[in-house]
This record gives structure tokens, sequence and C-alpha cells, in this order.
């Protein structure tokens, strides 16, 4: 059937020149007749999708616009993350979770961050999964030694899940098949009994856990072609991209990543070294307000080095630092290993001070407890309660501005608020912030420029952005919290019931994956309307999780921001989303027909 | 100089004729003059103020809407309840705390809900005030044994004021300076040491704590009086009050002080009784459906009972019954009691299967413990994942109004659903009301009218009140965690901050006590408007404390509510709060001077 053949080939060329993309053909003949059955565009894998789009824009097939518009975001985020490769293996998965940042891991399971540490320090027993009922800041030393975490608990936006992003590591949290046992060094999964140093392996796209050690496939970072391909995005004129970076070495990243500038950097990620946590914990348990002044002093110059390397890192590009906002409790201790300690230490026969200096901490420790920490003794409320917490952390970052600004490094520092409620609040911090500043500027001779800007993060926040919007040079929706707010979802615990949710329809996403249009979004939209009528000059951006996927990016380009924030590792995919974003808006402008709507499903006879 | 004195009694005279108040003066005579230096509304206990402006309307010196602006609505609460005869003794209070519930109470100290039963039954030790940390729903039975409850934690809606102004009982929250020692049975308040069956006095207008028994002035509830000016109030056309009541008792005593109707019965509370407890637990601690329904099973007739014996008190008024909302963890013991029972059992060397029972209990109490019970599994969200404890209710509700309905009784039970956060799980709750409702109508072959409705809450139900109002007949602010999740302040922790954020003056009042209307207020508005766009014949009520209270009230008067509802001892008060109001409205309409500016502070030579 030469004839048909030839007619075959005339045809799929004519429509993959028509439709511009590789086809997947189904066909037939009968009677010497051939009918096309379908078309449509082939499945590759990420990275074949990705060199794919390349190559036809070299070959001059295509423009660079319809080559971004033909790789997902969630493609990149694919190419970027080591993947298991399951391929040459039969294995079931264990259990399952949620997806809370991508990548893959396998390594040796830790059950607490102690002997994550201990472990990751005996080179045998590399690298390390920490397999946790829930992840707390007291967490964070087993969490750098560690290659990837699991929780049984936990939601998009648990600790764990936002440690997790901000390190570029994998995470599945919600498992609920895990129970972690600490005494016994065991843990339960599903059926199977694993103890620490067993082999686990987790699927961060899938949130499918293996006990077994699967092969990993490495991420493509320093691939040429998508570095070229992220180029292309980047020219495309976007809302600017900015990257949530607390220390910094997620300052560097997030420079490599083509960040604009750092949108949140959390300070009290920097309290949690365990040099330092002596002395915040000093501040904390003392009553007496020279202690107190004296526990600060010490962390005054820690802080202003880690602002010093922030500036420099970021020279010539904003940088936002968020004070405090955790409640005091979770720099101390659990309650729980306090009493093991008291326990331990009435067995040992301990000196009575010793064991009246636990009591003291136990007795502080259950003062500061509180029912919902989420809306509790928190954010801006610290600093209206413990003023001297913000004049540390403000004089820590003007003199390590003016320190630098010495040095030649460009640099503007961006102060913000957060968990404001209201306007008097902002007006307390903003007189708190000035008059810092003046005694700063006037002690070292020297003065620099700083803006003042304040968290949108509880509904009445939104409603009350008007005035607060006169207040202040720029406002940042934390969408995490705002969120959990609006909904009235605990981000720790709502893993129970919003599976449920979105199995009965209730709910389309996960809210704290992908931004909520008609709630959380409503009140955004209102609140940026009534911020710009109150002051039209004010920059507005979004530093929650949501900045970083690439659904809610397709809603966040509607609201006219002036930027997004995200973790360094979701950077590329969320500047590719911001890029088809904008180039489907103006394809939309010039009424040209979206690709998608190209790909039909044919059944003629030819 | 008795030409002074006629001139003094001519111009008070005239004086007081035109202020239509009794006066207060001050003059001095000068070289034989007379200089009237200041006159003012002569100050009175609250019942002087009463009989005084009752005594005026009866010699037809001023008019019953007169009467009514001259006593305040505090003023009412005041004569109802029992106060603190201070006059005769020298004591300093030993502490304060935030006076959560009106009234006093004189008793002797119980530091357990269990206690506080086991003393009220001995006759020697009564009555009892019960002193915790902070209640929980299981000291429900150690709460009904006390005249009044001092607590450590907790603010104007911590669940000791709730339950405290729903019993009509004097409550004060919030007391820092309470440190109860359950083991050794000794509670430190301030500096001082005292033992269970102390003395102890409670001021609730003032707060104020004292380590004695200071003798009590009953309250003027059967005064003849205030039930005639009362009267006056409720012939003023306002907006309806109706109560907040749980049990028949409830609903009596509502209704003796004038309700309109029930505008919320908690469902929850008729669960806490020791008999029922014992299914609710076994409800919640089996995985097994059947067992579970079999539980369910049990407690449908004592919720039919009681739904009867609230239908019958309220013959022909409406009756509003709200599903199911607390977390399930609220239904079992602490952590820490069962930790302190299993300790126990080891010691004792108690039977394997019994420790195992209790070990279940722990697992159980635990998986079910939330980081924030606030926005957790709770409201509807239990109705969506325990289906089956909805159609109990439900089934009970029904039953019990046809029941009723049979013998005579005029009732539409309302069934409300709280925390929706949306459309959706409004119409998933409706499908199963309205299945339920048809099976018990097929299978008792009659059938009774019943209203929908839900609560709004969350902000996120606020923002979109407008789908949820096209689903239901009737909408009800709860405006206790409305204000929580607005302003993201946990009412069980906010104390510790919200008395520095007054003192700031960075909020004027404890929103928590007087509606926030800049913020809560606004997102009232907001949803109350598209809700009555949506579905015109829509009934909107308030059932949140607020709706008792004076300050608030005025606000809510201008939000075009068909009804407020607020604890039976609050409607006294609160009624005269609507006249008043109403009174201010029509007199501002017509530019009359209001009276407070009537009162002129006075300074001429005459």
């Amino acid at each position: 059937m030469p004839a048909i053949y030839e007619q075959l080939c005339f045809i799929t060329k004519r429509l993959e020149k028509h439709l511009h993309e590789m086809q997947d053909f189904e066909f037939t003949v009968q009677k010497g007749e051939l009918f096309l059955l379908q078309t449509r565009t082939a499945k590759r894998s990420a990275l074949a999708a990705l060199r794919c789009a390349a190559d036809m824009v070299h070959e001059g097939l295509i423009s660079k616009t319809e080559a971004l518009q033909r790789v997902k975001p969630e493609q990149v985020s694919e190419i970027l993350s080591p993947q298991l490769d399951l391929s040459d293996l039969d294995v079931a998965p264990l259990a399952r979770g949620l997806p809370a940042s991508p990548g893959s891991a396998v390594g040796r399971i830790a059950l607490t961050a102690d002997r994550a540490v201990s472990m990751a320090g005996k080179g045998r027993e590399n690298p390390i999964i920490l397999v946790r009922q829930e992840t707390v800041a007291d967490d964070i030393h087993g969490m750098e030694a560690s290659v990837g975490f699991l929780t049984a608990h936990g939601g998009a936006t648990s600790h764990a899940a936002v440690v997790a992003r901000g390190l570029g590591k994998c995470c599945i949290t919600g498992a609920n098949a895990v129970v972690v046992n600490e005494q016994t060094r065991t843990v339960k999964i599903s059926d199977l009994l694993l103890r620490e140093g067993d082999w686990l392996s987790l699927d961060g796209l899938s949130g499918q856990v293996f006990a077994c050690k699967v092969p990993l496939r490495a991420g493509s970072l320093h691939n040429g072609t998508l570095h070229e391909f992220l180029g292309w995005a980047q020219c495309v004129g976007t809302t600017p991209i900015r990257a949530n970076a607390d220390t910094p070495a997620d300052a560097e990243r997030a420079r490599r990543a083509g960040a604009s500038g750092i949108g949140l950097c959390r300070t009290e990620h920097m309290f949690f070294a365990p040099e330092r946590l002596e002395w915040i914990r000093a501040m904390i348990l003392t009553q007496d307000p020279d202690q107190r002044q004296q526990a600060l002093n010490h962390l005054l110059p820690m802080q202003k080095a880690d602002f010093e390397a922030l500036f420099r890192s970021m020279d010539g590009l904003p940088v936002t630092i968020r004070l405090i906002d955790p409640p005091l409790h979770e720099f101390l201790p659990r309650l729980e290993e306090i009493d093991e300690r008291l326990r331990r230490a009435h067995q040992r026969g301990l000196h009575v001070g010793e064991i009246a200096s636990l009591e003291g901490l136990r007795a502080r420790t259950r003062d500061l407890q509180e029912t919902n920490p989420m809306m509790g003794h928190r954010g801006c409320r610290l600093g209206i309660t413990h003023p001297e917490i913000i004049v540390m952390q403000v004089r820590a970052i003007l003199e390590a501005a003016i320190a630098v600004q010495r040095r030649g490094v460009r640099t503007v520092p961006e102060i913000m608020v957060p968990l404001v409620a209201g306007v008097n609040e902002v007006r307390a911090m903003r007189k708190l912030v000035d008059e810092t500043a003046e005694a700063v500027f006037a002690e070292l001779r020297q003065s620099t420029q700083y803006k003042f800007g304040a968290m949108i993060e509880l509904p009445r926040a939104a409603v009350c952005a008007g005035p607060i919007a006169k207040e202040v040079d720029f406002l940042s929706f934390g969408t995490n919290d705002l969120t959990q707010m609006t909904f009235g979802f605990s981000r720790d615990d709502a893993r129970k019931y919003l599976d449920a949710y979105i199995e009965a329809g209730i709910l389309n996403k996960d809210p704290f994956i992908t931004i909520d249009r008609e709630g959380v979004g409503a009140l955004m939209q209102m609140a940026i309307e009534r911020a710009r009528d109150a002051n039209p000059g004010i920059k507005i951006g979004v530093c929650g999780e949501h900045a970083g996927d690439p659904e809610s990016i397709e809603f966040l380009e509607t609201l006219d921001l002036n930027y997004l924030s995200c973790s360094p590792a979701r950077i590329p995919a969320a500047q590719l989303a911001l890029a088809r974003t904008a180039i489907a808006g103006e394809a939309h402008a010039a009424t040209v027909v979206p690709m998608e709507t190209r790909q039909e499903t044919l059944g003629i006879a030819m």
C-alpha cells in the first residue's frame, strides 16, 4: 500500500505543521481506503517536552512565546527535582500522604531531629529521612541534616511543608498511616513495623511512600536547555518574582534562580541555631527587664551579621524582613520533654537548684501554652507587649544596612510587621520603628532609607486595608494565614477533613495549595481596591506559598500586584507560570485561538 | 437669709422642672448674693433610679418613653443580680479578673467539678464557688452544683463565661493571679494560699475577688416596679429578642424573661449528663459503623425527649436548634486524666483488658487532639465526615416536633448548621436534613414543617453569604466565632494581650464583649446586603453574646435584622437597650435634643 503510506505521510505532516506539535495519530485502512481516526499532541516526559519545544524554536518552527506555552510549570518542577526511578522495580507504595514539597528522597529513617543529626554525622547512615508525627520549630537542625521529611499530620502549609520548600527538600505530610514511637525507636507505616536506620523512599510528586531503597534519577538543575528556556520566560514582561529566603544561603539560591529580591525573610528562623536558642530562651524565661535586655543584647550582633550577609547577597535588590512572628512558646522545649527531664533529674538525684530551674522552665512553658496558638500571642501582638524585641530587631536591620552601605552595597531594607488586625497596631509599630531608627542614626551619625510595611493575613486587616494603607509604604498578603482564618481551617489539623471535603466535591482543591478565589481571593481583591484608593503609590505583594503555585498565579495575576514571593525552589516554575499567564492574556486580547483548542479529536474519512 | 432660701427653692424647682430630673446642686452665698455653681443629674443607686423614673411616670411628670431613657440597661442587670454588700466591711480585693457574667457569688472553694458536686451534696459546705485554671465541657456537672466560677484563664466568651451567662451565674475569668493546684487541693491567689472549703466572694460587676465571706444583697428579680418598667420597654416596637437556651429549664426561664423564642439551642450541651456522655464516648471511640449506630440509637430517645420538652415550653414560639458544634475530643476526658488513671491502674495491678481499654481511650483521645481546636474538626465539618450524627439529631428534632404537635403544641423547628464556610457545605447538609425528614415522615406517616438555616461565623461565610442565602430559610450570625476568626484572636487565649491592647488604646473595648463595628460589623453588613439581595424573604438573626450587650445592640439595630438572641439572664437589659435605641432613633429623626445634652454644668450668677 505505498500510495496509502504516502497519503498518510502527507496528511500527518500537514497536521503537524498545522498544529505546530508532535502528534500521536490513530488510523485504519479499510478496503484500500485510509481513515484517520484521531490525532492528539503526543505524550512525552517533561524533559522531552522541553527539548522538543526548544528544538522547534532553534529550527524556526515556532516562536519562543509558543515554546513557553508548550511546557507546563509542573514539568519544570519535575525536571528540576530528583525522581524515583520505579521502572525496573515491582514495589507497591506502603502509604500515601500529601505531596507537600516536590522532588523525591531516598534515605534511612530517623525519628527525632537529634537522631537525624547524629546519624548524618556518621557517614554510614546517610542520607537521612526524618519521620515525625509532625515537626516543630525545634526540629530545624534535624531537618537540615535530612534529605526529606515524612509526617503523619499536617497539610500543605504545616511546619514541615514550609521548611521543606524553603530548603528545596522533598516532603510528604498528612500520611495518616504513619505512627511514630520515639521510645521504641520504631515507626509503624500501615501494617509494617520499621526501625530507625531502615530505608525509605518518598515520591514527592505523588505522595507515595516506599519501604525500600528505590534508585534515584537526579534532577537536571544544570540543564543548559532549561536555562535557555527559563531565560525566554524571564523576557516576557510579568510581575516580578521574589524569593522567601531566611538565610544568606537561601538568598544565594534565590539570586541564582533569578529572584528579583527577597519578599519574605522570616527573622525567627535565625533564632533556632543552638547558640542563639539559648539566648532567646533566656530572654523568654526571665521576668526581669534588665536580664531580658541583656539576652537581647546577645542576640543583636547575631541578627545583625545575618542581615549584613543577606543585604550583601541581594546587593541592588529589595529585601523585605518580617519582624518576629511565632508565639514565644515555640522557642521553648515541649512540656512532655521537660517532664521527662524532670523525671530523670529526680531519679539521678540532681542538685536541688537544677531541679528548681527545670521546674521554673516548666512553669513558664505551661504559662505560655495556648489553646489555639495560631490565633494566639504572636505577630505584632508580641511587638505591643514586648517592644524590646522589636527594638532589637529593627536596630539589627538598620545597623546592618548602614554597615554594608559603608562598603558600597546598595540596599533599602523593607521592615514588615506581621499579623496586624487594624490601623492602630500599624501606627504603634511604625512609631516604634521610626523612633528606633532615629536613635540608631544618631548613634552611628549616618542614616539609611528604609520602608515600612504590614502583612495582610487576617480577615480584619483585609476589611480595614484602606486606613492601614495610609500608614505604610507597602503591604504583603500572607495568604497561608489569610486562608486559615477566612475558612477557620487550622492548617495543622485540617487534613482530617480536607480529604473528605475534596472527595465529596465540597472543595475542588486544597485551599492551602491553590488559592480560593471565591472567598480568600474576594477578600484580597477588596483589600487591594481599598488600599490603592487610600494610597495610590503603595506597593502590594503576596508572600504566601500560593505565590509559587502555577494555578494560583493565574488568579493572582488579575489582582494588580507589584510582586510575588515564593520559596527559591519554586521560582523557575512560577516564572514560567507568570510568562504563560501573560501570554495567554495577550492572546486573549488579540482573540488568537489558544493552543489547547487546536487539539481536536478527528474522525474523518479522507 | 430667708429671701435667699426662697430664691434657691425657686431656681432649683425651675431647674428640676426644666431638666425633668432630680438635680444635685452646688451653690454659694457671697455678700448676700446667691451663686448657683453647678447642677447635674443626681447620682442614685440603680434601684433608686428605677423607682424615681417609675414614680415620675405615675405622677404624670414624664412619659414612659422618657422613663425608659432614664434607666440604663446596666442598671437593670444590677438590680436583677445579687450584689456584694461591702458597706460595713473594710476588705481589699485579693485579685481582679474580667467580669464575665453579672451578679455576685459567695461560697466555699472547690477546685474540681467532682469536688464541687460532692461538697454541694453535703449541706454543710454549700454554696460552692468553682475555681479552675479554665473550665472545659467536662466540668458542666460541677458548674451546675456551684453558684459562681473563677478562672485563671479565658475571656468574655471562654467556656466558663458562656456557661455562666447561660445558667445566670456569676463568673470572673482571666484572673491571672489565680494558680490552682489540684493535687494539694490548694489555690494560690496573689500571695495568699487558700484551701478547698475556704470562703471566697466574687463581685461580678467589677471582677474583684475577696478572700472572705462578704454579705450578699439579693437581686430584685420579683420587683413589681421593674416588671412594670420592662413591660413599657416591651411595648416599644423593636427587633424581637430570643433566648439562647439549651435545656427545658433554660427555656422556662427564657419565656418568663419575655423571650420571643429560642434563637440558639446548643444540642451538645445535652450530651454532657453522665448517662449520655457514656454513649457519646462509645460513639466516638468505636471505629465500627454498627457499634457507632448502636450508640447513636441510645442517644436518640434522650435528645428527642429534650426537644419535646423544649417545644412544649416554647409552644407557639420559634425554636432554633443548632446541630452538633464542638470537636469530638471535647467529649473525651483530658489526656492527663487518662494518664493518671493508667498510672493508677498499673499500680493497682488492674486486669490486662481494662488497661488495654484505657490505652485504647488514650490512643483515640490523642488521635483527636488538635493544635488549634477552634479551627478544627467541628461544626458542619463533623456533619460531612460523620453524617450519622446529624441524621440522629435531625431525627430526634423532627420526631419530637411531630410527637408534641399530636398533643396540640404549635412548633416549627428551625434546624441550624454551624461553622459553614461556603455554599457547598450548606447544600450537602440540606440534602442530609431533607432526606432524613422524608424518611421520618414516611415512618411516622405524618410530617411537620421545618426551617433550615446556617450560621455565619466564618469570614468566608460572610463573603459568600449571597450564594448561601439562596439555599436556606434563615441565617444567624455567631458573632463570638466571627470575632475570633476576623481578628485571629483565640477567645481562650486573648486575655494575655487584650488588656495590653486596651491599655495602649489600640482597642477601645474587648471585641468579644462589644462588637467591633469597623471589622466584624463591616463584614456583617456586607453579608446581610448580599444575603437579602439573593433571597429577599430570608430571616436573619444574631445569636452571639453580643446580642445581649447594650452597646452592641445600638449597632446591631442599624443592621436590618429579624431577631437577636442572648442568654436568658441578659434579656431584660437587652430589651431595655433595644427600646432605648428605638427611642433614640425616633428622637434623632425628629431632631429632639437627647437627654444627655441637657445635663449641663452651670456657673452663672443670678
